[in-house]
């Protein structure tokens, strides 16, 4: 039984779910973008009508999709008209109670950081269901195993807690990536010289607990180097400010 | 023309280099640890002669590699009674000149994360080379070519600053991963859930700047969001303290 999907979005989630959804032999009747631009490109690559005004979304889909920035959410879905479909958004952060106005409803929340451009397999993605009934459930569940051997239940209290651990793990682990490509720019070298490291210590965490493979000098708690390295930084406060705080982290658990 | 060589330490760098040395032929005399145990075992693999006593190291050698703790290498260099070798060390923090009482001496700084345990190919693995003089970096550079595709000449000032930058993209991202697993073990859920983000965050900057590849709230500025997280760490003011700044460093950028 295939089901009929409109897309509501055409950014980064929603051209990938798109393409996987498509792919997997599901059916776009729709694509909504407020960029005409946008809407044409997805809706073409994905043989569905594109369509840049909320108000001529049809009723004719099984599934909406809601894939656009959480603070737009609400506003969108107070302009769809009809109550009696299926819908979804892929925010991490934003409640499903922000959907209770449908029928059924609930989250489709791929956990992966998205550019368009970049393919990328969907297969290992977890892909994180919650609905507001069994059937939505059954049925969200049984959509996401189509896209992803990695389908995971996840309420709306644990989803919120996840996507601050995803900060943590993906954003502010880019940023230290960050900081060490301008330390190494700034004395001519490049980062180039780090990225199998980078690569090894996300690796290493894949069989073992991120805290037993915690080394460098504030795990060996070495006074010396930490003082030293402290120094170097005085160009800038920030860097020695974050260094200081993490160490201490390290160093107290 | 096949050197032989002395090892001065049997942690993880010195049985790492050691057997990528014998594998590629090289002829290891002696291996020396302050543990008898850990110097058996070691020099057993590597058809060596074993030594846990500093005063019986031999000067049969070409070279002497120190691979071991930065805080005990000026006091096992003051204890070898020959000067007329090539002596270098492997440490990213300490500078060249504490060898600088042998005739020959330089850096051997392979910039990898080491765990006895885990097999390690060091063929993609950087190995930073820096010398006294024109002879032994050639001959260092040299030898660190049979081991490894990627030889990088790095001056002491810059290996330094190189360490720091390690600190922040290794040691650092992993303890932002161990907050991510504190979070979510705390909320029943588990670290695998954000092991493919993890790993995709990492293969990401092998071909793109990661300040091209930052996202999350904090490089949308969405206060909304972070505001919300803060008031969700109130548990943790370390947590809380780390998310902020970092937070407010990515908008500044």
């Amino acid at each position: 039984m295939i089901k009929t999907i409109t897309l509501i979005g055409a950014g980064n989630v929603a051209t990938h779910l798109g393409k996987a959804l498509f792919n997997k032999g599901f059916s776009i009747n729709q694509v909504y973008s407020h960029s005409k631009d946008n809407a044409f490109k997805l809706a073409s690559g994905l043989n569905a009508m594109p369509c840049n005004d909320i108000k001529f979304i049809t009723d004719e889909s099984d599934l909406y999709i809601i894939a656009i920035k959480d603070d737009a959410i609400q506003s969108i879905v107070n302009q769809i008209s009809f109550k009696n479909k299926t819908v979804v958004h892929t925010s991490g952060s934003i409640p499903m109670d922000a959907l209770s106005g449908f029928d059924n409803y609930g989250i489709f929340y791929p956990l992966q950081t998205f550019s368009k451009e970049k393919e990328l397999n969907l297969n290992e993605v977890p892909i994180c269901i919650e609905a507001n009934n069994e059937d939505t459930n059954t049925f969200l569940i049984d959509l996401a195993k189509n896209l992803s051997e990695n389908v995971k239940e996840v309420n709306s209290e644990q989803r919120k807690k996840l996507h601050i651990a995803a900060v943590f793990a993906c954003n502010f682990s880019n940023y230290m990536y960050t900081i060490a490509d301008d330390i190494l720019t700034n004395n001519n070298l490049e980062l180039d010289i780090l990225k199998p490291l980078i690569v090894e210590t996300a690796k290493k965490i894949q069989d073992n607990s991120p805290s037993d493979m915690q080394t460098g000098p504030a795990k060996r708690n070495d006074e010396a180097v930490i003082k030293n390295h402290l120094e170097q930084l005085a160009d800038s406060k920030d860097y020695q400010e974050i260094y200081q705080l993490i160490s201490k982290l390290i160093i107290d658990n």
